[in-house]
């Protein structure tokens, strides 16, 4: 599509006909262009094996297609009727302790179940069929945010096959695994089991790699169901929608590969760091698309709906939070979904039309938002998102981390992860994320935090990056382990150990918090380390913290080392935020001071530049920039004036990429 | 019975003959003019599948009789033998994944499977079959405190018989519990469960209908054992004791009908508002039975049992909250149990008779009790409890609210119940509690705590109230859905709004209290709202306290409309007590002052009156009243002087009813 | 062995061939002089049913005895290969609610499945066969901390047959368990179930006597084990490892019998009182052996594996840990494990060499220790501990307090034993742990904290005990129940009550801590008393200590009593430790003030006597003692000095014994 897509899940099978015609004049109003349909109606569509029922979804796409709104097609798998589970009992999911799940809720299926990839990709081919050609069919939405786990005999034998291929013999499997540990070895591959209950700690290897495999188990599905939709609509892009959850076991670097276009969905739940968890997000979006445009599919409008209590949006959220994807390279922003349901699991999820109607804050914000978007048309899908700094993300070193048995539950990945990006989006910085193994030439400073898994093939390329003048700037529990999750001996940190310049021979996480003395380019600061601590022996690095009293006393905290032509710092604890952006100055990060809460990206292609101004607090600020802001269309004169909540667009001409 | 009921559940068959004989001269002792026997006989009454072995609870009666005591003969079934769930593994209770619960406790059965309804019917009809015409039976006491679950196939078809009957067809079935959203469609009635563990949030309308599913299960095993009693034995009264328990599937209101004697247990778990808990039970208890006597059927002597630690009586306290009940309606006293057991899962559970024997702070206090019922026989068990206020109470919106995918775990039906009740109870203000289809022309003001669930008759009858000059005071998350937890579209709240003359379009749930600025009757004052805040937009309603600060600052907080010769106020947050007391006092509820922790309860009937006057305290204090104190003997001459933790009834001449 | 054992448990099978030479020369280095082989080998020796593999372990004992390090043998029946599950699921555990446990971590076994002791047996005996006779053979170590629980059927009938000889006839069973109540008489044997999952809280004597059996199970399989051994190598001793766990159902005073030397596992999970934790475990490992020489089997170099935080120890920890087992008898200091796993369950629990290597601080100090140990060659392994003070303990009794429908669960044993515990190690004073059956007068003072469950031959033990001189100092919740934890009648505590002069008539479990009056012998103090609180009437005792305020104002907490030529005192409520230090020295516990974290203990044998001296803190402290410390071979000249976290034995002629 041009311009950027706006709209959010329509599913129409709840409400009666005569709603749709006000749902169409609703979205003409509020300027939506692309709504995604069928997520949920597997039952609505094939009300029994076999039999298909496409008279309402017809009428549904026609009446779309008058009111020019696209279609992005779903494939309904991931909420199977109820008659399939009964059909097929051995296609419902397994707990860990072998509880077989019953249908009542959505995502109740094995994707390792034969019998559940037949139906899979027969309503897909169904689909297909029936819509091909279809002038209002703009992209196909397969599944549903893939995450699905289960331990069932399918399962089993798929995981082993897998690991065949994996590991290729039982005794690299054994190596890998460190069976030979509790007497695990395996005699067979039949031996093997997905990690079901057992009695005490299960192998962490094995948990890892069943992650890794659920990841590539659940794609084979999504891939049978795009082969058959290539085949039917060879122009029409395929997709998914990838989901943020601590449960999710998809590898997105991958499945991004197989997508047309990355799409993720994002509910940020903490009311207070909402903008930064979006950033975040849509930050990874970025990296998983590879520079290419994504989009935000859904994100809630209003409130965010949580198991334990709603959070409303406040006014002006929904504005805001759509235009930081956008600013990162979202092509649109899409909601879950057109209409609050009146009833069903997720009745509380805020809708673009609430049930108070469009007589209320949230429809008259998504109005007011689908008459922004427009404006931002001039701005290149393909234009690129200026990036100071880069994160390492690695999801497998997120899964291994999760293994239980690890020296610290406080030491978490994604704790880490948010600190790195929220230090620098504090600091005005715009970082993307980066797989370890890629090219990080571009990038004056790279921050590794917490990247446990190191292979002997990533180590080298951030030597490499290293060695070629980059800023390097690791943080605790980073290049530990193998790609097996096997702890590389000598000393830690391990794989980086050489890179830089330091050996610790012990790990000591912390109870309490503990003091640093911080020496960086100013005077001397005492500042907290906390969770995590290292006895941290230079070996060519410089030391510019020292542990201050506990068992470390006068021990070097964290370090510098020169390597080739650039640095690696090491930062050995869990520092305060405004410590870590000490560090992080003395590593030479850019310093882009920003009112706190004002949120600046820039934005170039095709010989012009853009700068998304985001004012996410309740108080007015000003930018100094100089050019027309899409937004209101007028000049800024070298300042911007953002109102309280209030976003701007620049066009700034003169910016050149990179 | 004439006069009061006094005494316990006695479970003799845990003790040797001898014992026998002390207790009943212990019961002489201490006044005891009725026990329970038999609620956990079964095992002892029938050893094995159809044999009998009535020798032990003949000679148990026939020492009761001869010591005057009347009994309350229950039928066992409550806690099948372990031969039962051996023989009928299908009658043992399944857990919502699936585990089916073995014997070696009590409340292990399945209320819907065929073998255990004819085990109970058997031994109900063998019991009545003995002892119809015996000079001690008293009253039938059907199984005991009816509230487990089962998720089994014999639940399940029995389910699916009452969704027929409920909702007439698939079609109205799936519209009600808008199965169309997740693809939920029932094509079949055999397709549905009872909620079943599944894999991600279950459907809230079928978690609703199937605690009302189970409450019919289970009064269809009460009906099924009552009929046969009723058969065998007409002039006998029956009943059940109802539990309070906040997984307890059972409609009270309901169940009333069922019984002759509405029957409750209560065990007041908060030490430090023990007695406010025991007035909220009463309350509902008198409720229940509409006016009729009802029964406090079990209370704890000495220790209150909890699973985490142990609540020890005050001293005082037995008698104290005995009153309360009486006062309230009672026609009685009854404890769980006589004498507390030496081993068992309950061995700690207090007994009128405790471990320690009759020598004790225990016994001694009812023996006191004892002698001091009878002294309040001239009470008649119908005079009327003069009530101020009613509040409303309805077990499927408290249900409806415990479903998961609610907007806030903190907002709890039952701590906006307990609050509108405390707060009452507290000014000295006695309520009734009413269900909401009720006529509640009788009150002056009625309480309306979170009514989520409101039906068009709902709606019609509290209008209806408020034309015909009636005070409603409605709390937030009141009138929002329909009777299948629908929402109503359109505006919260609902199916309230033309009532109370505001629509509110979003909800905001607080994660910190909020400022509420208050303007009642007297000076304005700022207030704490928590929990809960509304975009609450007048509609004819007035203002009388606004949100200060937040998202909502300056929007009206609760409001006042005039609806024919009534009004109706909206309390859109949850506001502290002494705020909500103030809202109360701008809303008419009489003040009625009494010292902190003496509760005062007025009853009328046959012309003459009395005050019953519960001193909580351990200070002494003074009440003008005019009477004849029945405690005591004596005249008041105008004060009433109350011990600490001491009680009176007084006899008050000349006050009328209502 | 002569001189103290020094090593750990060796894993070879995790490590290439070349690691094992390296493993050898770092022992010699290290000292080390015996590991403990095979425990998690049983995939490696039976790589698949029936068929042995032992060339690899040939070649490691060989190696070791070529380096003079002996070999503690190990039974692998702790970890089960794969292999064994799959061929035997009937041996897989079964959880309470029914799952059947997988293979994939240790411990997946079920003792009382026949084809898991066939193939325990069958292994023990291929070991035994073939290294029968073998240089390096030093010892049999059965299994690995037995403690897995299990509730099958196979489970069920050995309960059954276990019951069967405990209780003799179905009837003594029911009246022991008491149920009677709630219907749970048993008719048939076959009726008895493991404690499964059931409806509501379960029949607490059933749980104990499950503890009991499961104790018993357990040894069942490990003496199956012993007897094949003592059958094929006569002069090995054969022992197996105890582990302290909440979980843990073994009785070690009955296990203690059937080893040939006690041998204890210990992980300090405390950091801040990893001392006293540790204190507490060597002397009840020194009390399980009845004065025999024991040994310290498992100890964690460097970190302290836990489940949310890996613990570090301090600088000097590994040694002070260690020498506070020797001084207790401990035969050595063993670890868990000579080399830190690369990966497997537990890759982050220390090692002697941890994965950084020899170089580092773990190995440093494991060497400093394994140069330490020799000097204290002279001390006899059976040199008595010379102890002021006996305190109680029984697992019974923990087991019973562990039960659902307690009074309080804040009223823990553990905690209870702790405390006294550590009132006397922080105020110098060495304690022994006692059965309640065995002859306490060696004592002066004994200690019975929270002894629930006291039978009439253990009451009358202790009150001979008093009678011929002695100071008991009961704490409450003693004596309560009996040997079926069936409540004792007529006032508590129960079994005590003569002894004690004191008559309870009820508990009253505290939210808030109580203030206590205290009268020792100096003037009166104010302390608290928090959990518990009971009404006490003196009855023959007199009152040291009263409640002041609460429901118990002005009654007695803490009583004395004297009973033929001694005393015993009452403490009603739970102290904090100062108060309850100032009862022992009412009650005549010697005073021996140490500073604080320095701790000493005495031994004396063979006409010698030695004091063992370990500074816990951070600071040097010196101590009064004459005589020559065997750690560094100088005279005291009168006065130690001991350096931060520094140790000293220092032998001190002319003390003698007792």
């Amino acid at each position: 599509m041009d311009g950027l897509c706006y709209g959010g899940d329509y599913n129409p099978e709840q409400w009666p006909e005569e709603v749709w015609h006000e749902d169409v004049a609703l979205m003409r109003e509020a300027g939506v262009n692309l709504v995604t349909v069928g997520v949920f109606s597997w039952a609505s569509l094939e009300p029994s094996p076999g039999r298909f029922a496409f008279d309402r979804l017809d009428r549904v796409l026609g009446l779309l297609d008058a009111g020019e709104v696209k279609v992005n097609l779903a494939t309904p798998t991931a909420s199977p009727p109820p008659w399939f589970g009964l059909a097929h009992p051995d296609a419902l999911p397994v707990t860990a302790d072998g509880t077989r799940l019953t249908h009542g809720s959505r995502d109740t299926y094995c994707v390792c179940a034969p019998p559940y990839l037949e139906a899979s990709v027969r309503v897909a081919r169904a689909l297909a069929e029936r819509y091909r050609g279809h002038p209002a069919l703009a992209m196909w939405h397969v599944h549903n945010e893939y995450g699905t786990w289960c331990h069932c005999d399918h399962v089993a034998a798929a995981f082993r096959d897998w690991l065949r291929t994996r590991h290729g013999s039982l005794d690299a499997l054994n190596d890998a695994w460190t069976t030979a540990f509790w007497s695990q070895a395996y005699g067979d591959w039949d031996q093997i089991m997905p990690p079901r209950a057992t009695q005490y700690l299960p192998n962490p290897a094995q948990a890892l790699d069943f992650r890794r495999f659920l990841s590539d188990a659940m794609l084979g599905h999504y891939r049978a169901q795009k082969a058959v939709l290539r085949e039917l609509t060879p122009d029409v892009p395929v997709t998914t929608n990838f989901v943020f959850g601590s449960w999710v076991p998809v590898n997105n670097w991958e499945w991004a590969r197989e997508v047309d276009l990355v799409a993720i969905d994002h509910y940020p739940d903490d009311r207070e760091r909402a903008a930064e968890q979006t950033a975040f997000a849509a930050d990874l979006a970025r990296a998983w698309a590879g520079g290419r445009p994504w989009l935000l599919m859904e994100q809630a409008a209003g409130i965010v709906y949580s198991g334990a209590r709603m959070r409303a949006k406040r006014p002006g959220e929904t504005a805001l939070h759509s235009l930081q994807h956008v600013a990162r390279g979202s092509r649109g922003a899409m909601f879950f979904q057109w209409r609050a349901s009146r009833g069903g699991a997720e009745l509380w999820h805020g809708g673009m039309v609430p049930h108070a109607g469009p007589g209320s804050r949230v429809f008259r914000e998504i109005r007011d938002l689908g008459r922004l978007l427009p404006r931002l048309a001039e701005v290149p899908g393909d234009a690129a998102v200026l990036a100071d700094a880069a994160i390492l993300w690695d999801p497998e070193s997120w899964w291994a981390l999760e293994s239980p048995g690890l020296p610290s539950r406080e030491a978490g990945y994604l704790d880490a992860l948010h600190q790195a990006h929220r230090v620098l989006w504090r600091g005005g910085v715009t970082a993307d994320f980066a797989h370890p193994s890629s090219d990080l030439r571009a990038y004056p400073v790279v921050l590794v935090p917490s990247l446990y898994l190191v292979s002997d093939a990533t180590a080298r390329n951030l030597a490499r990056y290293v060695e070629h003048g980059g800023t390097l700037v690791v943080s605790f529990l980073s290049g530990v382990a193998d790609e097996h999750a096997r702890v590389r001996l000598g000393g830690h940190p391990g794989a980086l150990r050489d890179l830089l310049g330091v050996r610790v021979d012990e790990f000591l996480p912390l109870e309490e918090p503990v003091a640093i003395l911080l020496h960086g380019d100013d005077e001397p600061l005492t500042v907290s380390g906390s969770v995590w601590s290292e006895r941290v022996e230079p070996r060519g690095a410089t030391a510019l913290g020292w542990y201050e009293g506990g068992d470390l006393d006068g021990l070097p905290a964290i370090t510098r080392h020169r390597h080739g032509a650039g640095q690696a710092f090491y930062v050995s604890t869990r520092l305060d935020d405004d410590a870590y952006a000490a560090v992080l100055a003395a590593a030479g990060v850019p310093s882009a001071p920003v009112p706190p809460g004002v949120e600046l990206v820039r934005r170039s292609g095709g010989g012009a530049g853009w700068l998304f101004a985001l004012n996410h607090t309740a108080a007015g600020h000003e930018v100094a920039v100089a050019g027309t802001d899409l937004v209101t269309g007028r000049e800024t004169r070298g300042v911007l004036r953002l109102p309280p909540r209030g976003v701007a667009v620049v066009r700034t001409l003169g910016i050149a990429p990179g």
